[in-house]
């Protein structure tokens, strides 16, 4: 059972120092603190354990330190910065896990894009020594890059050429997306399994700059200096200099039995025997606040914020630890006017940063899990919540006259929380009829079922005779399929229209190395991730697919 | 060894009707007629023989039928229009096979829609009977998809339920972002076995009618006759009414022995033993004819149709017939001035069906193996045979001062010839320095070496001391990689920028569908492929990753 939940002082890998607007972010990785018996994680190589330290910084340097403006990611140990995830962890995982790792390595690299992009702060990586692998992926997730002139120290990815995998976790992409470095340079450094230094690295756009060793945390200090000036000018241009004081992120509180896991606003009830489970959000108070001071002042018990971090919590607790249930039935409690009444205050507020911070984590991650919404009497889904329906790969509504269902859009549903292809989750739904956005939007009051049904927004909607069956029978159809075809399913239909980084990323670049992953080639008794490290070689079938 | 090359009168399980401005193409599968051993080609299911018959009438009508304008694909079986892959043929072929396969059937479909949109030729699909599976990512490949309504014909996509793999002939794709099928009720159609009849499959946007048996021949016949009319109209309106002649696509001419494949102007030497082929491309003679009406009496003798037709069946024969090899060398050999002269011509009479077709067909497939690019004293390099070298993973130029090495850049290098993602190819190179572009285009004359370099056209100009080792290592560098990381790594940077429907078949559908058919869950002993029509049913580990 893996915990998903940390705290600077329970850090084991990193040490996390604040300095006025600047924040170190280091990592010392403890080479005996695996989450796995089997490996060591020597020369500042990861695994699931160090990830999950570091994507918890992350969302601490949010909330808790809104005065940074510059994160400096760098490393403790001498002459290595990062060797990247541990080969001998990847070698002895399952598929699965090896999967769901790539995963979430991948959502802390968007994590850390997803803060410079929405809060402006700037991480600069200040490669100390050689990243290679993860190493240089983890670099490539910052705005900038910085390697020290040692006559030594390179970037590289050497996934191609020495474990015959690929450097998944958005390395590839990133290269030639966001770096946007030419195709057949990215083609010579990623089989090059020494990397390049210093120079050639900076002209091939691999790197911002590179520094002698006597020099180099001089000049990278003067970055910072630089990056903070910047960014205060920036401030006092736009009329938005701030001195904020940020809000504790405290653990969450959660019961688990056997069956259950009990959040303070987020439940779950596994079926295991039937491999799916019942999830529910309940939704907010009517007495919640409306003005940031007194947000702030509630601090991380404000609902969505807190609601949001649970569900978030259940969903990575759901992905690594119940492998065999395929199927979340989405369900939301509370008063439909109490939801709306956050989305007004969260939309009024938008850009009080710690609003901005609360609305962006209130993003959906990408699931491999089937998600049924299920819109019964007492359900909450409107404004934020409608999105969870939206988000489901179909929604049943209940039609019954006589009992009280209904649903309801708010501001939050028209921009302010867009799925990683840059549209809105109606605007992906109705991308064929583009003009029912608008409608829904505008649609006065909220939708009972037949509304609903009419709007497009629910896919069945069943009466009450025929409601338990339908439902029932769904449910064990859906859990029947191939587990494997569902995901590669779900992941094709999910994101019709653009694309992202973040798409491409989850969608091709994991679709291609879960392949990898899975063949001989790789991971077969002579596989390239099996024999790494042993005195016997690689021998590989050599037909092209 | 299988042939790529057919014709409309070696037919055996299609027949191509031409009645003035319509064409009708009829699938009638022949049980027997299969490509390999051990499974019988039942309810117009097809194998790859049946695909390629497809794939060249689709080509004739472009190139022998200007007159056509409407094409009606339909099914001479009663009660059936097409099963979709054979279910044995997959569950006994190789995975490399399968992906192949589904690699070709994809370009088949991609070709369709490419035919659609450059020549204005509007597919009709009269499914007289259910088309199922592949089937159906036929019918969806068309501009219009007409069901006959006998109360048992459906369209359906039936892989996820019944055979555990996805419908990856780009069926998954096409509903959300051709169709734009809401995706909670792509996700319905897509787990439901039988599939969608009439009013529902109207309703959800699958189909674009469905009329009773009686009426179904009168009803899709008035639909094609005012396509004609309406097409016809258009093309008065635009002033281009015509009543072309084709030319006919005569046999291309190739000799083969074991290590070598020669046509006219493509030859190829196969290393075997080192697992890589030198291809070259002999460019045009100086004599080419410079208006449409002398191209056309010319025919299917003009060079860039000869020469890119035997290209295409040369890469063609390289992927299904040569799966060892992995990298191929690119050469082109000729004047360069032959080239530009010729690509004059075409960017001229751009606007000329037959030239139109000619340009159309010169895009470069899509390849799973590795190309370098060796630009020596006596390359051809220039205007569409630089595209060669810029859709290549890297190219060498000789630096030699003393020989007669260059490139050179056509007004065809500025638009006429996109990727699928709809940059062009010098476009995608300089995604980080736009700028460069025009530069390239604007340059006058040709490149020598040291000019290519600045202009960031090649990617390695050792000297002519270096030249021979430098090309022997990095061949020997790029063989003994994992075949699988080099096919995933190269998926992921060639394609940077934007997206298509194309690329998304191309790069995600086919990921996630190779990764499936990797997968217990369909390919091993209790796999839902490998149990298809067995009186044992697949047994499923339900991890989902």
């Amino acid at each position: 059972m893996i915990n998903f939940q940390t705290s600077p002082d329970q850090y084991k890998h990193w040490k996390l120092k604040i300095d006025g607007p600047v924040a170190q972010l280091s990592m010392d990785v403890q080479e005996d603190e695996t989450l796995a018996e089997g490996y060591k994680l020597k020369l500042n190589s990861y695994d699931l354990g160090v990830d999950i330290e570091l994507a918890d910084a992350i969302q601490r340097l949010r909330f808790e330190h809104p005065e940074v403006r510059a994160v400096v990611i760098t490393s403790l140990k001498p002459r290595i910065f990062c060797a990247g995830a541990n080969i001998y962890m990847l070698g002895t995982s399952s598929h699965a896990f090896k999967v769901n790792f790539c995963k979430f390595t991948n959502e802390t690299r968007c994590a850390i894009e997803d803060d410079s992009h929405h809060s402006g702060r700037r991480y600069i990586a200040a490669l100390n020594g050689t990243a290679s692998g993860g190493g240089y992926e983890l670099a490539i997730a910052c705005d900038e890059i910085y390697l020290v002139d040692d006559g030594n120290s390179a970037v590289s990815l050497p996934e191609v050429p020495l474990l015959g995998v690929l450097p998944g976790t958005g390395g590839l992409t990133r290269l030639v997306d966001k770096r946007k470095i030419r195709r057949d340079r990215a083609d010579v450094f990623s089989t090059l399994a020494e990397g390049l230094k210093g120079k050639r690295a900076k002209d091939w756009g691999l790197i911002d700059g590179s520094f002698p060793t006597s020099k180099f945390q001089e000049e990278v200090d003067a970055r910072v200096a630089q990056v903070v000036n910047l960014r205060s000018r920036e401030e006092v241009q736009a009329g938005s200099l701030h001195h904020h004081t940020g809000i504790k992120l405290n653990p969450l509180e959660v019961e688990s039995t056997d069956d259950t896991r009990e959040y303070r606003y987020v439940s779950l009830k596994r079926n295991r025997e039937k491999r799916y489970a019942d999830l529910t959000v309940h939704g907010p108070a009517s007495d919640l606040p409306t003005t940031p001071d007194e947000i702030r002042k509630l601090g991380d018990d404000y609902w969505p914020l807190r609601a949001y971090r649970e569900l978030d919590d259940m969903l990575l607790n759901l992905r690594v630890n119940e492998p065999e249930i395929g199927l979340v039935c989405l369900r939301t409690e509370g008063a439909l006017e109490n939801v709306l009444a956050v989305d007004r205050t969260l939309a009024a507020n938008r850009d009080h940063w710690l609003v901005r911070e609360i609305i962006s984590q209130m993003a959906l991650d990408l699931t491999a899990k089937s998600f049924f919404a299920i819109i019964e009497p007492g359900s909450a889904f409107a404004g934020n919540l409608l999105e969870l329906a939206l988000s489901a790969d179909r929604t049943y509504m209940l039609s019954d006259p006589e009992a009280d269902v209904a649903i309801a859009a708010s501001e939050l549903n028209a921009g302010a929380l867009p799925m990683s292809n840059g549209l809105t989750r109606l605007q992906s739904r109705f991308l064929g009829e583009p003009g029912k956005v608008a409608e829904v939007l505008a649609h006065e009051g909220s939708f009972d079922t037949e509304a609903a049904d009419q709007a497009g927004l629910v896919t069945f909607s069943p009466d009450d005779l025929d409601w338990e069956d339908e439902l029932r029978v769904a449910i064990e159809e859906r859990t029947s399929l191939s587990p494997d075809a569902l995901t590669g399913m779900e992941a094709s239909l999910r994101f019709a229209g653009p694309e992202s980084m973040d798409t491409k990323i989850f969608g091709r670049l994991t679709a291609w190395q879960n392949w990898i992953f899975q063949r001989p080639n790789a991971v077969g008794p002579q596989g390239a991730l099996t024999n790494y490290g042993k005195p016997t070689q690689a021998q590989f079938d050599y037909k092209r697919t």
